[in-house]
């Protein structure tokens, strides 16, 4: 049977080229990066050519690059860092600690930001909760009037995993310099507000330049660009007061403690670069695959709305709403036939509930049970698109037909 | 030029088996273990039979592990989780979380757990750390005496990464656990004191289960067993309760949020396999070359101690501490004969402070400045030992020659 993945939000392959770039490291090579051998020296020396690759992309400097385990642990070090230095600071001063810090996210989140974000609220930290428009997009605006004087934290995903919608981050940036800059002038509101963003499904597509995103904390993963799971990367602003939140030895420049991952650090660290010098290439490839597969899906299957907005969305995703069918049976149904698929994000597969991103997009929760995400990476032919349009028209009319709201 | 690896307590290669077992997994079978369709549910399957393994060898159930990154963050999770746990308990009943919670540790714990702790210090936690004995092991009555009616957690851990010790795990349990019961007893005292080792040095050669020893919460790190770098476990005893450090997707039953790093985790598993197997056989062969570099250091080298117990100790740990010599200056020689091995913890040897452990010991600064560790493994052979036998006299010689101590 053809076997075609369609889940590349989920997760990536490794690219051939970096697996074989990593052997080495692991039984040869495996020396620890801390220890004053040339063995330590040799992971010493992997990890900063790694740490330069990334910088190198996102445009900073190597030591505002830390390594995690994954983005998950990068958000949550964004966030957590962020307010409970804040929190610290308030102590070490003697500061009543009662005063709540308050920090903006949007709603459509990945749940790494919207759960610490709750533990933070459980903390005593105040949070608002962003809407956004039918196309799943945060209004600028919105974040200007969520400001209040206690704002410390803004984080707003650069694009949504689900529906593939486009942030306006720079535009949101302007803003918060706006307000940092007239915080700056007024003497008793000197802290300024820091701007996160999860950059992690955006990396491969759109340009995650640091500076011209105007961002002080930027999260990626590895294993959503041809690189290995269990590495992740905190982009951090020099200067930026951030609270480790892994306490141990100095790894990381006191920023992470931990043994480094060198393997899965070197094989970030190559895949940051492939994926970027086939950027423009795969972004034109995509996009026409992407269109076919969108038209395709709409004109083919009736009573199917697209999720998120047409145009600001991201080239390898294509994410719907279908009417009276079952998001989990149409990802079994198609699995049968070979076709790997997500009714939304892995990470909440396992929930019944549906999605928070498309009842943000005001979709009924009736129309949100039938989401079907189909994401398409490297390995994505023209042939796969056509084999999608051929076998999912039937999948649907055959679940309708099963239907309870059929009947 | 020969080339000795003296330093398995900072980090092992690869077992090559583990190594050909992970393979498939980073390119291949490259699902993510949450997404409902083949691909996902081959890398589901792979966590679960690994879960299984590792449950398998320290007598728990599966449902009590926890994937983790590394040890420091197994340890962040138990120690923080705990404590954590305790403070929103408090803030959600409403109780003056002024009250500080008390936790017991030793003197001697990696970095990991005492600047957890110390952390946890600057949040409204009471900490005590336990001194040790000359040769550096815990008083279990010096735990008793350390109890107070606030005390939430004990953390020693199982075995001395610098100096090798080996500490009374099961003697303290019963302490607490006679203390627990007491509490039970007393109605207004209901929380129960939960007991955490480390036992990332221990796993190798010494019993883990977790019922004979009496721990609520163990930590283990793979990359110290020939498992690769990047994974690590927290063992979670059934109703402990624990808050969880990373929030997002419900991975790991809700305990640790974070895409798992699933050929990591398949090889934790294949390895934790192999060296229980092998355990009792290199426990006797590493004794045996390690009694034989002990014993060579100290007659063939004048003003040499042996740091931590003689008897108490891990069959592949030698440490010494070389009067009128330097660490750093040691390593660098050995080095350039080809041996690699430590000052002490990889993870601090950045630094020039002389090892907590030592200090701990009763050790002067000075004579703590000359720390040598010596760490033995799989691939230690006899001829190992004469070489470093061989050269390490000459190389002390020398430094010392040039000491300004000496002159």
């Amino acid at each position: 049977m053809k076997k075609i993945y369609l889940d590349y939000a989920a997760t990536t392959p490794v690219d051939p080229k970096v697996l074989k770039i990593i052997q080495p490291y692991f039984s040869k090579k495996y020396g620890n990066p801390s220890s004053l051998h040339t063995w330590g020296e040799e992971g010493k020396k992997a990890i900063e050519r790694a740490r330069g690759q990334v910088a190198g992309v996102l445009g900073c400097k190597s030591d505002e690059i830390i390594f995690t385990g994954c983005a998950t642990e990068s958000n949550n070090l964004a966030l957590k860092g962020v307010a409970f230095q804040h929190r610290l600071a308030r102590i070490e001063k003697q500061i009543a600690t009662d005063h709540r810090s308050h920090i903006i996210t949007s709603a459509i989140e990945h749940y790494c930001v919207l759960h610490t974000c709750e533990y933070l609220e459980k903390f005593g930290f105040s949070v608002t909760y962003l809407p956004v428009s039918k196309e799943g997009i945060v209004d600028p605006s919105d974040v200007k009037k969520a400001i209040k004087p206690n704002t410390i934290l803004v984080s707003v995903m650069y694009a949504n995993n689900e529906i593939g919608t486009i942030q306006p981050i720079s535009e949101i940036s302007k803003i918060i310099k706006k307000e940092n800059k007239k915080r700056s002038q007024i003497s008793n509101l000197k802290s300024q507000i820091l701007f996160h963003t999860d950059a992690v499904q955006a990396l491969n597509y759109l340009d995650c330049n640091v500076n011209r995103l105007g961002v002080d904390l930027l999260s990626l993963t590895g294993h959503k660009f041809y690189a290995p799971k269990g590495v992740g990367v905190l982009y951090v602003k020099k200067g930026t007061p951030l609270l480790p939140q892994q306490q141990g030895g100095g790894h990381e420049r006191n920023m992470r403690a931990g043994t480094e991952n060198v393997p899965g650090i070197v094989g970030f660290g190559e895949a940051i670069k492939l994926v970027t010098s086939d950027k423009r290439q795969e972004t034109r490839r995509l996009t026409k695959l992407r269109d076919r597969l969108i038209d395709g899906v709409l004109k083919n299957i009736p009573d199917v709305i697209l999720s998120g907005s047409r145009r600001e969305r991201l080239p390898n995703s294509a994410s719907f709403c279908v009417k009276n069918a079952e998001g989990e049976s149409m990802l079994l149904k198609l699995d049968k036939k070979g076709i790997a698929a997500s009714s939304g994000s892995a990470c909440t597969s396992a929930s019944l509930e549906p999605s928070h991103v498309l009842l943000a997009c005001g979709i009924p929760a009736e129309v949100a049970h039938g989401s079907l995400r189909l994401s398409l990476g490297r390995g994505t032919s023209g042939k796969d698109i056509n084999y999608v349009l051929k076998v999912l028209p039937k999948i649907i009319k055959d679940l309708r037909k099963m239907s309870p709201f059929n009947k």
